[in-house]
């Protein structure tokens, strides 16, 4: 495998990869530019860019999808331009006035500069952390007063902005929609104003909110940001967009194991997506990977990500623990559970609980019943099966994961 | 005539008026009430009530139109509350931010002082100066911050405000409609909240803004206001509300003559509305009067209104110069203009531009030709005719007002 040879001969692919030209990396992945001749103008000009990328306050957690437009941030950095992350900590601080979404309460001052602090450390995994700015947003918009808000609301027509999908449907279709939602878009694209961004760069669906930034700064005299947007990964479900809250993402902070156990399970169409748009192999050479060999193609995207975020070191480990796994095979850094030695034989129904694999005796028997569980590598067939403890080591599994060595 | 004894023998028509029931004038008048046991509640309460009424700062001449609400809050005076003007000073020194409006530029602090002191001079001819105050609504309005314009509009759904009639036809036919002409029904809404009003009144165009107001009370934890909504006045065109702009009103600060001519111009079918609406004079004998003899209900109808706001004793002399008008007399204080001695004669239309009644020659003999021009009493057949100057005062006249003397 070619990309295997490259770890092995430690060439550093950032590097060849990027020699290629930023501009076209970036260009390669985006969906839309608006537009391209002044996205060359502003390059071109040489002057040291803007790149901002809005950042929810609440939830800092990053994964791979959060990464596409994260790359292209990079891409740009390596142009010697400069990042600002907006954490927009104004509404955060809020909450939602409403009173509708309960679930979410507002977020203190400090929550949300920690969640700032956050975000820079996952960041700057990928990105220069001296090339890169945290920027909050309530700077600006707590210093607002009504008149200024009046003056804001007047450059927006309520056409235009009922023109943005979500308003639209829940208008026509008679589902509130407050007001102060439609004020929403407007602030995040005043944070366009306030830091005189060059470029704004985020996923396809923000492509209304960001349009508003670039046409709010032509109002306010400002010469408009270039938007550029990036496709969302879709998540390991192959259907959603990737998301912590749908539980279908390969978070970059995840173990190497995990990550590897993840990576396999990428669904085989959306592999190639995987690889364009988290990766620095280029696409001819993720096609040739896929058309080869589905399965090892797998094994060299998990490769890959763990290289980026943990470190070559760290692939060895991870893929032998899967290749055990996988082969039924009991790895072996195996977790062991003591039981007292004044215990001779007990039926494998309360091991279960006893272990925690099952939370009562009948759903035990349940996972046995369902061919769940296997005793030292052979299923278990009968429910009233007894274990012999006395003298002797018993590996317990159920389904691929859970393994436990009862000792 | 019945109304005319009334005023020679001095009696008092207010007093006897509202002697019959202040609540129930109020009532009789009123369009909408939301709602009459709320209002009826209030009243019963015995507290001292604060009546809101919203203002426009930028045009302080009031006419008889305006006085159909403020003979509303007259009433609710003489039952012992108190009325308070709210300036809309706030919008008002923003001016236009879309600059869509460049007729009307922002007004400086300075002269929305004086609108709401000119309003109040002009106010007070009807309402008792001691229970009326005056209130700018930059005072709340222009300390709010961002924040709190956002707790503002989560209080109301973009379909709700889209109701308003002039909204919902600007946006369902594509005319431009600014976010912030959004924001101006809430801002009137909040002084209701600032002022914790307990009773509003407008007239029936204004009814969605003055529920604005009662709805928003709720949502911050008032007792909502009681709206009343009272009749627009026809103005004299008997076609459009009466208004200044498209001069078909009787300021209440005009002359009695001016009054007195154009109380004659009322239309026949809008009289009993003027007498409803704007006099003291019950509607049942209202009606006697317009049935028994038109004209004559109008020179009633005039007598009243200059009573009302330039007192009896300058009747007479504003019918006297009417009557001789209407008989084609020459009223007592004519006009004069001198004409050099040593013109002898001169073509009538010449002497039409010098006396300015045209702007030219060929517009002074289309009035001719238009049998509009009466010399010395006869209308003038011939675009040629010629006046002689020498030792003779002519008389020019142009339709039922222009008269001027040529001596």
């Amino acid at each position: 495998m070619k990309i295997h040879i490259i770890y092995n001969q430690n060439i550093n692919r950032l590097e060849r990869v990027y020699n290629m030209n930023n501009l076209e990396l970036i260009k390669q992945k985006a969906v839309e530019i608006f537009s391209e001749e002044e996205l060359d103008e502003k390059i071109k000009n040489g002057r040291k860019l803007t790149i901002k990328l809005g950042a929810d306050p609440s939830r800092p957690d990053l994964h791979l999808g959060h990464t596409v437009v994260l790359r292209a941030l990079k891409h740009f950095q390596d142009m010697g331009h400069e990042v600002v992350f907006v954490i927009g900590d104004f509404t955060g601080m809020i909450g939602d006035p409403s009173g509708k979404n309960k679930t979410r309460p507002p977020l203190t001052f400090e929550q949300t500069r920690q969640s700032g602090e956050t975000y820079l450390k996952q960041v700057t995994k990928i990105l220069d952390k001296n090339k890169t700015k945290i920027a909050y947003n309530s700077e600006w918009l707590s210093k607002m007063n009504f008149k200024d808000v009046i003056n804001l609301t007047s450059k927006y027509t309520v056409a235009r902005i009922l023109e943005r999908d979500d308003f639209k449907n829940r208008y026509e279709n008679n589902l509130p929609l407050s007001m102060h939602e439609l004020l929403y878009p407007l602030m995040q694209g005043y944070d366009s104003v306030a830091l005189n961004a060059d470029i704004e760069i985020g996923g396809t669906d923000q492509t209304f909110n960001l349009l508003v930034g670039r046409e709010l700064q032509k109002d306010y005299g400002e010469e408009r940001q270039v938007v550029i947007t990036f496709p969302l990964l879709v998540g390991l479900d192959g259907k959603e967009k990737m998301s912590k809250s749908l539980d279908n993402y390969i978070g970059i902070d995840e173990a190497p194991e995990v990550m590897f156990e993840k990576a396999m399970k990428i669904p085989d169409n959306c592999l190639f997506e995987y690889f364009r748009l988290t990766t620095d192999i280029p696409v001819s050479e993720a096609e040739k990977i896929i058309n080869t060999d589905i399965v090892e193609a797998h094994r060299v995207y998990a490769r890959e990500i763990i290289t980026m975020y943990h470190g070559e070191e760290c692939i060895k480990n991870a893929e032998n623990r899967y290749n055990s796994v996988a082969k039924g095979e009991v790895p072996d850094n195996i977790k062991e559970i003591e039981i007292s030695n004044e215990i001779k034989e007990i039926p494998l129904c309360d091991l279960l609980v006893k272990i925690k694999f099952a939370q009562s005796k009948s759903e035990a028997k349940r996972m046995i019943q369902g061919n769940g569980i296997k005793l030292n590598n052979e299923t278990v067939k009968d429910i009233n099966q007894i274990v012999e403890l006395a003298n002797k080591e018993n590996i317990i599994k159920f389904g691929k994961n859970k393994i436990i060595k009862v000792v």
